[in-house]
C-alpha cells in the first residue's frame, strides 16, 4: 500500500476501504507519511468528502492511534458533554458539578481558546494551582475517588488528531464535515465516556452559521457514535450573542460560581440546566429531562453542586480561598463601562466580535503559543432584545492596557447594534438530536 | 498576504491574483511556505483548475523563479523543440543537428528518462565523455560558437518548476493541465528560446491517452507561449507503438547515427524530417513546411546534418571515435531474438510494456535516484500493420542478466498482440496546433 495511491483514490472521489484509512492515519501519526502527503490528503478529503463509514473508520482510526481509556471499572457509567466552542461559553464549569453531583461521574478532557472562542482548560487556570495536565492514571483516580475530573487533552488520546489538527490549521481544511466529526469523536471515543451528550452552537458567535450546517455535524456526529456503542444526544443552541455577561476567563469563573450559588444571568442558568438535564437522561439516572431538571435545579440549591465544584477545584490542586471568595481572583487594572450611545432595543450583538475583542484585551490568543492574560474580558449587560437607555452602562471592560482598553470600547460598540424597533429576545436552543 | 487565504480561495474554486500566485511560487521557492501547505494548494489546483490568465502567471511565477536566460545577443532565433515523452523518441538526437545544419540555432534544455518513458540526457550519456551538465555560460558560448546545445536542465533555471515537480510526484498531483503546462512552460520561457515546437505524444506509450486530451494540452501550451512572445507550434503524434525500433539508451544513439547517414527505420525518418521542417518553418528559416522538409533532407544527404551532431559530441567532451565506430557503443552481454509466436499480422505493440522492459532490463528507471545501464534494451522488428511469420525474428533483446532477460521476453511477447484479422498501420501523426 502506498500513500500516494490513496491519495490519488480519493483526490479521484472514490471511497477508501478501512484498511487504506488505518494505514494513512497510522502511518501519518508514527511520521512514516510525510506532512505534505498528508496535507494533499486533507485537500482532497476535504474536497471530494468521505461517506459514513469512511468518516467512522476514519474516527476509529484516529482514536486507536494513541491510548483508549476504559472507564467501565470505574464506574458503569461515565458521562462526557461537548461543545463546539462560542463566546463566553461556561457551560461545563456549571453542569459538570451540577451532574456529578446527581451521582454521574463525569470525566472530561476539553480544550484552550482559540480566536474569539473561549476554552475550558483557560478558565481554570484563572484558580491559582488549577492544574489541567492530570495524566491518565490521575483521571481515573480521581474520577473513581470524586466522581469529577476536567483537566486539558492528555497527550496520549489520539495523537493523529493532535497532528492532523494542527496541519488543518495550516492548510484551510479544517471547515469539512468528516473532518470535523472525527476530531471530535476519536478524542471522546479515547476518553473513553459511556454517554457524551454534544452542545453544538450555532451563529454568529461559533463555527457553524445556520442551524442545517450544525444539524447536520451534529446528525453525522449522535450517528457515528451510536453505531460505535456510545449513548449519545446533541443540541443545537444559539450562539448569536455571547452566553451569559461575561466574557472572559476569571470573569466566567465567577459567573459560574454565581449560577451554582443559585445567582447569574437567566439564559445561562437555563443553558446550564437543560444540559444538565440531558446529561442526566442519557445516563440513565432520570427517566427524562423534566426530571433531570428537577434534580438538577435540587443540588444547586441544597449546595451539593458548589461543594462539588470545590471538591474538584481541590482535587486539582486549586487554592479553593480564590472560588469561596471570587474578588480574590485575577482582576484587571482598568475596569470601566461603556454607556449605551442611544435609547433603543438591542437588535444583534456580534459574539465573535465581542469575542475578538477579548482576545485583543489578552484574554484569548490568535496563535496556539499566545499566552493569556486571566483578569481581562467584556461583560454585556444586556441581551438581544432588551430596551436601553441612551447613557446607561452597555458593556463593562476589563483591561490592564489603556491602548487596548480603548480599541476594545470601539469594538464593543460597534458589535451592538441599537435600533428603535423592538425585536424577539433569542432563543436558547434551535433542536434536539437523539 | 497568507499562504493559507490563497489555499482556502482556491479550494472555494475562486480565480487567485497574480499577486497571489507570485506570493505562493515565490514564496514556496525561498523556502518561506512549506512543502505542506504548497501540497494542499496542488491538491485545489488539481481539483478546481485555473483559468487561462491564473495558469500564465503561474507559469511566469515558475520561470522567473530563478534566472531567465536571454539569448538575443546570442542569435535573432534560437529553435528550442519539447516531447511530452515517449517511447523510442530520440527524435531530438537527430533533430537537432539537421535544424542546426540548416543554420538556425537550436538549444536545448532536456530531461532524463522516468517510468515507461525515456530521456535525451541518459541517451546522450551513452557516448562516453559526453557532458550533460553545462553552465548558463558554456550554454551561450557553445550555441554561438556550433549553434548546437544539448544538455541537462539547468538547476538555475526554474528552480520553482523542480520543487513542485518533486512533490507533485509523492501528491498525486501529477495530471493536471494546469500544473503540466506551467511546469513545461516555464522551464522552455526561462531557456530563453524564441521559438518553441511541441511534439505531444498520444496513446499507450505517453501520458496523454487521447488526442483530444494531448490536443487540450497543445492548445493551452502554444496559447500561453503566443501571449509571451514565443512563436509556438504543436504536432500532436502517435505514441502507440515505440518510435522507430530501437528501445534503450545506446541501441537509441545508432538508431539515431543511421538516421544522419540516411538510414534507419522509416517512421522515424519521417518524424524527425515533418518535425525538422516545422521547427525550420517556425524560426522563419524557410516559408513552409515543404521547403523545410526539403532543406532538411538535403542537410542529412550532404553529411552536414552529421557533420554538426559530431561537432555536438566534440564540443560537449564527448569522444567521437565511439559515434563514428558505434560498434563501440555499450553493448550487452546477451543478445537473444524472440521469434514471433504465430503467423499473422501485428494488431497492437503495448509502447507502455516495451518502455517498462528496457527499465526492468536496468536501461530506464523508476525512482529518479535510480543507475541506468546505457547498453540494455529492446529492437523491435515490426511495426502494427507488419505481417508476421511464425518462428521469425519479432524483437531483439539486449541484457546483462539472465533472469531479467527471460522476464523482458514475457513482457515484450505479452506486448504483441497478433491475429489473423489484417489491420491499417499507425498513423505518425495526428494534427498540428498553431
Amino acid at each position: 500500500m502506498r500513500a500516494v495511491d490513496i491519495i490519488a483514490k480519493k483526490r479521484d472521489g472514490e471511497e477508501l476501504t478501512s484498511e487504506e484509512i488505518r494505514f494513512f492515519v497510522h502511518g501519518y501519526t508514527r511520521g512514516e507519511i510525510p506532512d505534505y502527503q498528508a496535507a494533499a490528503w486533507l485537500m482532497a478529503v476535504y474536497l471530494r468528502g468521505m461517506t459514513e463509514r469512511e468518516t467512522r473508520d476514519l474516527t476509529l482510526a484516529m482514536a486507536q492511534s494513541g491510548e483508549m481509556m476504559d472507564l467501565s471499572d470505574v464506574a458503569p457509567i461515565v458521562v462526557d458533554k461537548h461543545s463546539s466552542g462560542g463566546v463566553g461559553d461556561k457551560v461545563t464549569l456549571v453542569v459538570a458539578p451540577v451532574v456529578a453531583a446527581c451521582g454521574v461521574p463525569v470525566g472530561k478532557m476539553t480544550g484552550r481558546g482559540l480566536g474569539f472562542t473561549g476554552g475550558t482548560v483557560d478558565k481554570l487556570e484563572s484558580i491559582p494551582g488549577f492544574r489541567t495536565d492530570l495524566s491518565a492514571d490521575e483521571f481515573r483516580a480521581q474520577l473513581a475517588q470524586i466522581g469529577l475530573v476536567v483537566t486539558g487533552q492528555s497527550a496520549n488520546l489520539a495523537p493523529a488528531d493532535r497532528k492532523l489538527y494542527a496541519l488543518r490549521d495550516a492548510t484551510a481544511t479544517v471547515s469539512s464535515l468528516p473532518l470535523i466529526v472525527s476530531s471530535i469523536m476519536s478524542k471522546k471515543l479515547a476518553g473513553g465516556a459511556h454517554a457524551i451528550l454534544l452542545d453544538i452552537k450555532v451563529g454568529s458567535g461559533a463555527f457553524m452559521k445556520t442551524v442545517e450546517e450544525a444539524s447536520r455535524l451534529a446528525e453525522a456526529m449522535v450517528r457515528l457514535g451510536q453505531e460505535l456503542g456510545r449513548r449519545m444526544a446533541a443540541l443545537i443552541s444559539d450562539m448569536n450573542q455571547p452566553l451569559g455577561w461575561a466574557v472572559g476567563n476569571a470573569l466566567e469563573v465567577r459567573e459560574a460560581i454565581d449560577v451554582l450559588h443559585e445567582g447569574g444571568p437567566d439564559d445561562l442558568r437555563e443553558h446550564c440546566l437543560v444540559v444538565a438535564a440531558e446529561m442526566l437522561t442519557l445516563a440513565g439516572r432520570v427517566a427524562n429531562p423534566v426530571e433531570g431538571m428537577e434534580m438538577a435545579k435540587r443540588v444547586i440549591a441544597n449546595g451539593n453542586a458548589w461543594q462539588k465544584f470545590r471538591a474538584l477545584v481541590e482535587a486539582q490542586g486549586g487554592d479553593v480561598r480564590f472560588v469561596d471568595d471570587p474578588d480574590r481572583l485575577p482582576r484587571a487594572r482598568y475596569v470601566e463601562s461603556v454607556p449605551a450611545p442611544a435609547d433603543g432595543y438591542v437588535q444583534r450583538i456580534d459574539a465573535a466580535q465581542i469575542g475578538m475583542a477579548v482576545v485583543d484585551l489578552g484574554g484569548g490568543r490568535e496563535k496556539k503559543e499566545d499566552p493569556i492574560d486571566h483578569s481581562v474580558g467584556v461583560v454585556v449587560h444586556h441581551k438581544v432584545g432588551d430596551l436601553v437607555q441612551k447613557g446607561t452602562p452597555l458593556v463593562t471592560l476589563h483591561a490592564n492596557d489603556r491602548v487596548r482598553l480603548e480599541r476594545a470600547r470601539q469594538r464593543v460598540l460597534a458589535a451592538h447594534i441599537i435600533g428603535s424597533e423592538p425585536v424577539p429576545p433569542l432563543p436558547l436552543f434551535y433542536k434536539k438530536i437523539a
